[in-house]
Order: structure tokens, then C-alpha cells, then sequence
């Protein structure tokens, strides 16, 4: 299945995708896409509707995020070996772990604001992982039976913020539009393999990134696990897992993202984003 | 006014002191102490009620957080001199910002879970500023407007999943409990000068900790600005801003918390905390 929200900020209505890839108003099945939507029971649910029978949306609303605010929208940083040596950093030996601010996540045709004093505003395409069930402690066999599904996520990220102004990656990831989710959570019955997805970016229609989830130091099960023995997940909860290479700060020289230019990304099943380049 | 929750967790219900320390029940003003309650409006309301009307809580029922799970749970590092000196690096030109899960709060007498695995669980007593309206791009001037008032946090750490499990101090800053907040929100119109609060933590009733928020590098009305130029602040947010010197990892030598120690912290104007170490 393939879910998402429709309407204006905060207002956000859910909604399922039909055979024909046309939008239906879910609302008088869940109230939102968010964590008691994507338990294993809510889903279950939502798999027995009949979806023709649902209403068409009507129109061309915007797209919001595919989930609701979560409690967490984490990241895993330098998880494919490609990216950690064009940033210059040796592959990690444990994922590394940050977060973003939960009020960074917007839609996935949204506008991205460049930050006020920002010159290296840049892009992650990234398979998100989405959260259905509670899981503190969890063995790596164990891991996937608490994933919903998944959602395409450009990790925007201010790299002077990031590293120049502290000492810890949320002051660059945080900013208002720096988190575009979906346009879909794809449950993750839709996929064979999840470690087998094709990722690529473009700005203003070069290509900049192409990659795939094969190539991840540490896939999706492991993050889970490894994740839970540090805090406790929560259905709901977004994990960006890294980004393939090709971002800015990789680029000789290295390019930053301005005003007026447009990024798109996509990854396969899990659809595609655009979003313009506006100054804070 | 000092604002709290009560109840078991998950099922807090709102309360406010009476003039003799009693907790009146206020789930007939707001339906919790969340960000909603703690807009200026909101905080208008309630100084309105006439507390003595209100119904006495009977029984000792369990304290929760001060405050409902916020959207955002920051703190600030190496915000004290000495406490910075203590850890041996430099007191920092610009605040350092990290964040806790916000899974990590709980009430100021809930038991503290030691992580498997860890053998550096630390304490570190906090001022937490308490937001109470939206805050995007706030000069300083303006900066104390968005804050609702404030609370007593303990930040809990494991300082090796912080610093030695690859690279951001969330790892550390994120299990379960690692955050006690309150007994109460006390709102700013009780403090003279928040930039005058002494702070003091016990282990097992030895003085670990004092400190005064004077000795602040960074203060209130500097953070709340400070942040907001990376990340919009909301109203319910909690801002732990940094800990006085007497950290376990500053002691000689290092000495972290086992399970069955208690901790008991406290600060003028805000109420004290005690915590029973259990292992996780």
C-alpha cells in the first residue's frame, strides 16, 4: 500500500493510492497517517478497504508528509562507503547517529528554505525507514517486524551549520523544510529486497547523485537493532538511513545549493520529490 | 504559578500548587500542561482560576514530567566554565547544541534506568527553559517573549555510548528515563533573575554538584535567540541549558552511577528531584 496526506500545512488529510495511482480520501478509515495508523493492526485494517469504494480526491492539493510529525526523525550518517570517503572520513565501524528536528519535516514538492547566512546549503537523497511498532532492545532478527515501511527522504543539510558552529550535526539539519518525506509510505510488503533500491538526484536536471541501498555499510535490520539499544523507537518514527554519493561537499569543487534552483530525487517504489530553492 | 502532572505514566493529568503546596487538579482549565497550555493566552487563563476551587489531588499520586512530551528535548553543552574546564576542552565560542529523544523524559521521582551495557552513566543538573510560543529568527532583545517559564532537568548520560560509539553525544543522551523534568514548570514571572539560580546534586547524599546559573557562558535570552536562528522553536519545547561543575566524569577518578545509588538534585525557586538507579 502505498499511503500519504493531502492538503494544506497542518491540515494534512490521509490518503491511499488506487490501482490507477489516483489519490482516495482514507479520513473515514484512520484519522492521520501517523504511529496508531501504521501499527501492524491499523494496517491490517487498512488492507481489508476496498479502496475503489473510497472517495477520489478531488483537485491538485498539495502533498504533505507522508507521515505525520513523528517523536523522532533520525539519520544515519556516512552509511555507504562511497559517501564517507568523498566527505574524507574512513567508513564508520558502528552506524553513526544523529537527529533532525522533528519541525523540519514538510512535503515533497514543498519549497526548501536556504537558511538565513547559509552558503553550503546541500542535498541526501535517503531510504527512510518508518517505524510501526514499539521496539527498545531489539534483536537484529527481530528488527523488520517493527518497520511499517519506508519513505523517500532529501536529508537537507547546511554543512557549514553542521560542522563550523559547534560540534554537533543538528544545528545543520534542522532548519525549517530541511526534512521533505515521500510522497508515499510504501509498506514494506511492496519490496523484495529493500537492500536493493535504486536512489538519484538531480539539481536543476544534472545528475548528481545515483546510487543504491546494496551498498549501505549497515542495512536496514542492523539499524534497527542497533538503534533500540541506545533509545526506544516508536511507530511513527523516521530513520533517514545515509546517503548515497554525489552530495555538494563531495564535488571539486565543492557546490552548494542557491535560490531559484530546483532539486528532484526518486528511488525505486518509492516515487519521486521536487522542491525549489527559496531564501529564508 | 508551578504547573505539574500526575498520574501514572502515559495518563498524567494537569495540576497546579495551592498557596499551601497542595496540588489542585486543573484538568477542568486545560487538558494537559503541553504546549497548548502554555501559550501566553493559555498561561492567562489559568493565573485567572480561583486555585482554591480547584479539587485537591488526594493521595500521593506519581509525578510525571512537568510538561507532556515535547516536540523538541535540546540541551546545551559545556555551558559552565568550569564545568567545561572539568571535561578538559575549551569553554566553546558559540553554544553547542545537541538533543535528547524526547522517549527520554520522565517524572523528577521516576527510577533511572542503567543501560546494559554501560558502566558511565552520569548525572548533570540543567535550568530547562520551557517554551511557550513559536520562536523562528528572535533577536535576544525579544528572546524571553517565547519562553513560558522554566524547570529542573536532569540530564542523564552515559558518557562512553556519548563519545566513544561514533561521534554525536545523542547515543549517550537518549535511553529511557535519562530524562527527569520538574516536579514542576514554575513560569517566569516567579523569578527576579533566572540568571541568579543556585543548583545543587547529591549522589547517595554527598554533594556533587553546585553551581549558580550566573556563572553561565551563554545565558537564557542568548539561547532561545541562539537556536532559533537553526530551528523553529514551539511552545512545550524543552531547552536543557548546560551543567555546573561535579560531573562523575570530571571527578578524580571517574566515578559513574551503579544501580541502587539514589540522586537527589534541586534549585531555588524550582523544587528538587530524587532518582533510584536500576538497572535497564
Amino acid at each position: 500500500m502505498k499511503l500519504l496526506r493531502y492538503g494544506p500545512v497542518g491540515a494534512e488529510r490521509p490518503a491511499i493510492l488506487d490501482a490507477e495511482g489516483n489519490m482516495r480520501d482514507l479520513s473515514s478509515v484512520v484519522p492521520d497517517i501517523n504511529g496508531d495508523a501504521l501499527s501492524p493492526e491499523s494496517l491490517a485494517k487498512i488492507a481489508k478497504v476496498d479502496v475503489s469504494s473510497l472517495p477520489v480526491v478531488q483537485g491538485t492539493p498539495r502533498v504533505g508528509s507522508a507521515i505525520a510529525r513523528p517523536g523522532k526523525f533520525l539519520c544515519v550518517g556516512l552509511n555507504y562507503a562511497d559517501h564517507a570517503r568523498e566527505t574524507g572520513k574512513e567508513p564508520p565501524a558502528e552506524p553513526v547517529l544523529f537527529s533532525k528536528a522533528t519541525t523540519a519535516l514538510c512535503g515533497p514538492y514543498d519549497d526548501v528554505e536556504i537558511p538565513r547566512g547559509s552558503d553550503r546549503t546541500d542535498w541526501e537523497i535517503e531510504l527512510g525507514i518508518v517505524i510501526g511498532s514499539r521496539a527498545k532492545y531489539v534483536d537484529e532478527a527481530d528488527a523488520l517486524s517493527h518497520v511499517a515501511g519506508y519513505a523517500l527522504v532529501n536529508d537537507v543539510s547546511e554543512r557549514r551549520f553542521q560542522s563550523e558552529r559547534g560540534g554537533q550535526w543538528i544545528k545543520g539539519k534542522s532548519h525549517d523544510t530541511f526534512g521533505p518525506v515521500g510522497p508515499w509510505m510504501v509498506t514494506k510488503d511492496e519490496f523484495d529486497d529493500i537492500q536493493n533500491i535504486d536512489l538519484w538526484l538531480d539539481v536543476d536536471g544534472d545528475r548528481r547523485q545515483t546510487g543504491n541501498t546494496k551498498t549501505m555499510i549497515f542495512g536496514v535490520a542492523h539499524l534497527v537493532h542497533y538503534i533500540s539499544q541506545f533509545m526506544t523507537l516508536e511507530a511513527g518514527d523516521i530513520i533517514a538511513t545515509g546517503t548515497p554519493p554525489g552530495v555538494g561537499l563531495g564535488m571539486k569543487p565543492p557546490t552548494f545549493l542557491r535560490a531559484g534552483q530546483v532539486v528532484t530525487l526518486g528511488a525505486s517504489g518509492l516515487g519521486e520529490q521536487r522542491q525549489l530553492m527559496v531564501q529564508a
